[in-house]
């Protein structure tokens, strides 16, 4: 997606070798027009998919997640909650979130009412890395069995595992911009 | 707003006598239709204020922020990250949280970039009870430099303290819905 490439080159950072900093227009300060706009491309990605409903994770996937859902037509969106520690729960469906990139690992739950059987669902979020997120919000729809249609990125690091991993899964992924590498603090893209 | 509080009266449920669960609507699963409708009643209550940007708290305030971001006419909008244990940062403004429901403290951030001197700030959350987060908030605005024009709120617990305090330093609090008690489970919502 061109406008998101765009809002990289101009105000993205590249810090280290796998740092993508795009907390001025993503996740801290949200640029309003230009998630609206996400959201519309990601619903363009996915429109024959025809999901009934989008998961994603709190907090920082909210935003993005929340503009498809109106690009969808206003269909609901469920975020995951950080919380429980105990690995079941009787009216929540629990999973574990592994960060390999802080290298520690949490819960997130839903509600259980929220995913009925057979549900069709988009997950979206604003970054994917190694796939740790996919890999949670994955388990809890498998647990409700639920349908999952595909995934929705914000910004995909191309250089790290998760999206080769999943579309080698012959999952539908759809990155609005991929990252290649960083190069001397330079976002380097892939066209 | 006439349509929240059908939502609350369908779909919220009190728990005791303090605790208003609206989490089918507004903070875990989200009414995409009515949360977009909610920010732009709360554009309506503060168009006259012309704010610059929108504040909240991550998580379950970034919805409906980011709708009424969006009912602004796309005006950015910032969300203070959990985070820092210290109390001071070189490059991020830090407030404590108390939560006098779960009788805790935490800290939230907010980047020092995206809040600038004579800001216009609108604060907007999805609860408000005894006026924690809104103590944070304006703690970080204050230090900022930034003007607080009002603060929007989804739903209100008008039995607690925090909007009558608020209101009483003439601050202009608009909840789109005020919920006055709980009585056997039914919540009682204000006319």
């Amino acid at each position: 997606m061109e406008a998101l490439k765009e809002a990289i080159r101009r105000d993205g950072r590249g810090i280290g070798t796998d740092i993508v900093k795009v907390d001025c227009f993503l996740n801290h300060r949200i640029d309003t027009a230009l998630v609206t706009a996400m959201g519309e491309a990601l619903h363009q990605a996915f429109a024959e998919d025809k999901p009934d409903l989008i998961l994603t994770v709190e907090a920082s996937g909210i935003a993005l997640a929340f503009a498809a859902a109106q690009a969808f037509g206003n269909i609901p969106l469920v975020f995951t909650k950080k919380g429980s520690h105990r690995n079941t729960a009787d009216d929540h469906y629990v999973a574990p979130i592994i960060s390999y990139t802080k290298g520690d690992s949490y819960n997130v739950q839903v509600s259980k009412q929220y995913l009925q059987p057979g549900m069709r669902v988009l997950i979206v979020d604003d970054f994917l890395a190694n796939g740790g997120a996919a890999a949670g919000l994955r388990s809890i729809l498998e647990q409700a069995g639920c349908e999952l249609v595909g995934i929705g990125i914000g910004v995909e690091k191309g250089f790290q595992s998760g999206g080769g991993q999943l579309r080698a899964e012959g999952i539908k992924v759809v990155s609005l911009a991929i990252v290649d590498g960083i190069d001397n603090g330079r976002i380097i893209l892939r066209d």
